[in-house]
Order: C-alpha cells, then sequence, then structure tokens
C-alpha cells in the first residue's frame, strides 16, 4: 500500500538533504525539490501522490512557499501543510491557509515529524468525521 | 434557510420544556421527544432536519441514549451529539461516541448552548476541510 | 473602557442587521459595512478600533471578504477571523487564512457568538503566552 | 439539583454588580464578593459550592488573585479558574494554574461565559475520561 | 518502572511484527496478537499491565476491533485507544470510542507514535486535572 | 542556526543520563543537571540558551521543580515547559504553570519527545500569532 510522499520544498540544498534523510528515518517517503516550480508540476502530474507538503516560503526565483501551498489546496483542501522560515514567519497570518503549522528556524526534526504526524492523523478524522 | 434542528431526548417533561425554551431564546430550532423509539422515528423521517442531538441517558422504556446517538451516526457521521446524564456518565468512555460531548447534571444552559454551538462550529470544519 | 467593536461586512442588509442586533443584545460593540471597500477603509481609518472581523464571502463588487480579512491581518496579524458563507466554504481551505472560522450558512447566532468569544479567549492568549 | 455557583471576586464594585447581573441572567448562581480574603473563606467554608472561580489579579489588600486560585486548586483540582486582568496579564505565564484562562480588561461578557461553560465542559471530561 | 504495554492487534502477521519492531525501537513494550479473543483475554488477566491498545478494525473471527475497545474502556476509561483499519474507517462514527484516534491505512509509523505519545500524555492530565 | 537547548533536571542519575542520550539521538541539545540551582544558575547565565524546561519535581535540596518553572517564566513566559514526577503529580494543578505539560512516572521517551516537539511547535504560533 501506498501512503503517498512527503513533498519537500527547500531551495538550500544541505537542508534539503538532512530533512529528507531524517523523514526517510523516521518512515515517510519523500520527493525532495529546490523550487516552488518544480513542487507544483510534481503535485499537478499526480496529486494523490502526495500525502503532505513541508515548504520553505523563500525558494529563489518563481512561487514562494505561500504560492505553493495555496495551488496544492485548491486540488486537495485537506492537505497537511507545514511551512519552514525564518523570516518569513511574520507573515503566516495573512499569507498562511488554515490547519498549517508554521515553524520557525532554526528548528529540531521531531517538531517536523511530530507535526507531520499530528496533521495527518487529524486529516484521518476529516475523512471519516466524527 | 433552515439551519436545521436540535432535537432534544429527555423524559422529564420539566426539564424537556426548560431546555427548549432555553434553546429557542437563543435562536435554535428544536424538536422535543421523551423517548429513544420518537427520538429515531422522528430522525429517520427526515435525517437532514435533524442538526444537532441533544439526550439523556435513561430515557424510560425502548432505546436509551447511547442506542440514540449510535442509531443516527450510521446515518449522519458528522452528527453533533451531545449526552446529558446524573449516572450514566461513567459509561460514556465505553458506550459513547467519538467527538460527542458529556455534561454531567446538574449543568447550567451556558453549557449545552456552548457546547452546541463549538459541534456545529467544527462540523462545519469537517464540511470544508482545511 | 473600550474593547473594541466587531466589524460586520454582508450585503444583504437583513441579515446585517439581523447580526449586528444579536451581537449588540450580547454585549458586543458592531460596526456594520455592506461592501469590503467600506470593511478596509473604515479599518484603516483604526485598526485598534476593530476586535475582530465577521465577513461574508461574496460582498457585491469589490474585495472578497477573503480579501478584507487578508488585508486586515497583515495590520493586526491576531485579529480574530470569521468568515460566513453558503457557497464559498469550499475556497476556505485555499483563500483562508490561519486560525479563522469558517462558518458555513444557514447557522444560529450562539455559533457566531461563541465562534467570537473562542477566538478573543485564544487571542488573549496570545498577549500572554503561557 | 445544585451546580454550584462562579464565585466572582472583583474589588471594583460596578464591575462586579456588571458582572454578577449577567452571569445570572445567562443562568449561574453567583457568590460575588470583593476581597481575597472573603473568597477563600467563603470557599473554605464549603468547597462543593464553589463551581467556578472568575477572578481578578489586584483585588486590594491581602491576597491576589493568583493566591486565590492556588489555594482553591489545593483542595479541588479540576476547579475552573478564569482570571480576569488589565495589566497582571503578563504574570499569567508564571503565576497562573494549569487548565487556566486569562481574560484581559477590556472584555465582553459572552467571553466570560463562553470561557466558564468551555471550562465545565472539560471538567465533565474528567470526571469521566474517554 | 513498568510503564505498561501497548497491546496490539492485527491478524496480518506480517503488519503485526512490522509495528511491533517500530514500537520496540520507539520505546514502547508490545504485546503483539493477532486475534480479538485473545486481546480481550490477555487484558482480563492484568489490565494494569495494558498501557494502550492499538487494533485493526477485522481481525478474523470473533469479536472485532470495535468490540475489543468497548470491552477494555468498561475497565479502564482512561485507556488510550487507537484503531487502524483500511474500510472500516466509516464506522468509527458510530461504532468507536470517545477520545479514541482513527488512523486509516496506509499509514506511517510516525503516525501511530505521536497518536499514543499524545494520547499517554492527556492522560497523564486525567489523572491530575487542572 | 541555534535552536536552544532542552534543559532537563533530574536528580537520579541514571535517568537523567538516559533521557540526554535519547533527546540528544532524537535531534535535541541538551544541558543536563541533577539539583533546581544549578538549573536556575545555567538558565540566567544565558536564557536564550535555553529552549525548553523538562524537569522532575523532587530534585533533592534546594528549589523544587514548580520553582525551577516559575523561575524561568518570569523571564520567558513562552518557555515550553514539561514536569516528570512518580508522585508530585497532585500538585501540578496548584503548583504548576499554565501551558504546561505534566508526564507522570513511569514513561515512555516518546511521550517526552512528542511533547516538547507539540510544545516547541504551539510557542512558534505565538511568535506569529494567526
Amino acid at each position: 500500500m501506498n501512503s503517498g510522499a512527503v513533498l519537500v520544498v527547500e531551495d538550500e540544498s544541505l537542508i534539503l538533504l538532512d530533512i529528507e534523510h531524517s523523514l526517510r528515518e523516521a518512515g515517510f517517503e519523500v520527493i525532495a525539490v529546490y523550487k516552488g516550480d518544480n513542487a507544483i508540476a510534481t503535485f499537478d502530474r499526480n496529486p494523490d501522490r502526495v500525502a503532505a507538503l513541508l515548504t520553505d516560503i523563500r525558494i529563489g526565483e518563481g512561487p514562494t512557499g505561500w504560492d505553493v501551498a495555496r495551488h496544492m489546496r485548491t486540488v486537495n483542501p485537506s492537505l497537511p501543510v507545514i511551512y519552514m522560515s525564518g523570516d518569513g514567519a511574520e507573515d503566516w497570518p495573512s499569507l498562511g491557509v488554515p490547519n498549517s503549522l508554521m515553524i520557525t528556524k532554526p528548528f529540531v526534526m521531531p517538531q517536523i515529524i511530530t507535526g507531520l504526524a499530528n496533521l495527518l492523523n487529524s486529516q484521518a478524522g476529516l475523512a471519516a468525521p466524527g
């Protein structure tokens, strides 16, 4: 059975590899991309394949993390969304999507893993309301 | 527009009238019944008509509050459910349904009104996940 | 002491008056406007005056409820936000702001009053973290 | 049946009377006192009589709201506690008790009523865990 | 010190061994059984030994996961309960117990570990209400 | 970037080393101390260095865990606080600080890791309200 992958969007390659490694160790499947355009294209090719989005805010040229999340939520309204950022956090109250998590850098990996687990568990509650 | 009614099930008529009056004053529409059988029959006639269930546990002969709630949840999985009881509360952890509220008697009406409002508001969140 | 007003934005005047009356009865101060432009202008004149936003989504010409909320959150990141809508609810997961409430029409006033109270109470928690 | 009273502690008599009136209108039973000493003495005479505590922080001479709440929690660990304050809020993270609500002045009465209802409802959940 | 074990009930042995291994690696003690009857018998022999229940819904012949959880909750009302299921999730709103978690297959182990940790932590809150 | 350390206070050295090891494995930085005095001194030297407090209640002579947490919260009102205790748990409702976690011994490490992650994630929400 395929539980889908965490789509990780981060333009600093060392951080991206670090996160990818930790998530795989924890049992998640991971799709790692460097730019917002790639993230959106990957998602659009097969939205069912993406179980959650973990994205930086400033990801070089092109769409920001805010844009990427908003696009994906139009297709999958219950997609778990976690934003990671150092200085972008102050825009979360106006540019973030509902039921998303804003984790400020620097963070430790348990924050990401626990955040993803909680969002996935509450999404299941949405699938079977009660 | 019709937002549906709160179906109140309570076999002590003074308490039932009291609750019905307070809920109507607060702006809710109310269907008041004395027995579990009537509650189930009323609901089955038109499930869309029932926005929430507020039920005592021991309601004379026939189905208990536990039975009534379970029946309605098979038809409407996101139905807000509040149980009221003096001594039945200890069975809630095994006989209650998920995402329900157990309010022990004696209570004050703000507990019921706030409880209903919270459950209706989170149900809306279920309707539009995110 | 002035606790600020609830800024209510709704283009159907009967609904607007109804909400305004109920909120005043409950003890809230209310500023009622019909259009998104007026809402934004009123807010910009004195942001400190607005304790919470309660807005319909489709409010005639001009800014939508999504736009109004987003604008106000750039100035006041902890502003309580409640959206009301019949069919706009499906856009909340992508166009709503974090920590907002989406209440689908038809609703009963206790949902609005309890929703506002909860958001104001958790905002106080933000003011004094712990 | 007696559901107990809300013990309200506030040294400004106009505010105290206002709160007492609103709470009674909402259906709560109220014991109103001006000073921390009286609050503690009243509670100690019959702890079962007090369903919840609503207290200002600075209440003249004698025990503060922080002291009053802490005393009552040693006797009733699940007592709902709401603090009201203008400038005392910044001490809540170090001097408040767990599972308490800090409501900053100025506030509107629905905040108090909804806060009390929520705490009473979750206390019932503590009485019948599950 | 003995913090009790997670009682895991799953009729597919590969999945059961997988879960048992991951939980042990995370620091949990595990009792693994294949059938509802065994689960109930094991629990009844020494209820204090079981810190949490993690159960599939369809577990071959005999009691379902719904039955197993309900039985255990009559003895230990605050027992953390997590259900795992592919297609049984739609019955959770009517057949599940309050304060339980429904995790739909396929899932990743962090969902189970985080779910168990959260339920155990909130159970402690029940033990010392406040 | 430095995300700060978890300050762990525990007077039984085997337990302290065990916790320190598990937290480091999970990705946390750790400062381990045996006594309340050391904890307070370490914190006072550089409060920014401490991202969270994890403390036993009875820690030999000197300040208790209750005292340590209260002191740190006067300097950092949003500091995540987790208490660990066997028999001290019954005092948490009167001596604990708001938004703290009380974990009763014996516990498993996922409870601590998940508890810390949740508190750190909600603290971020406090940093960027919305």
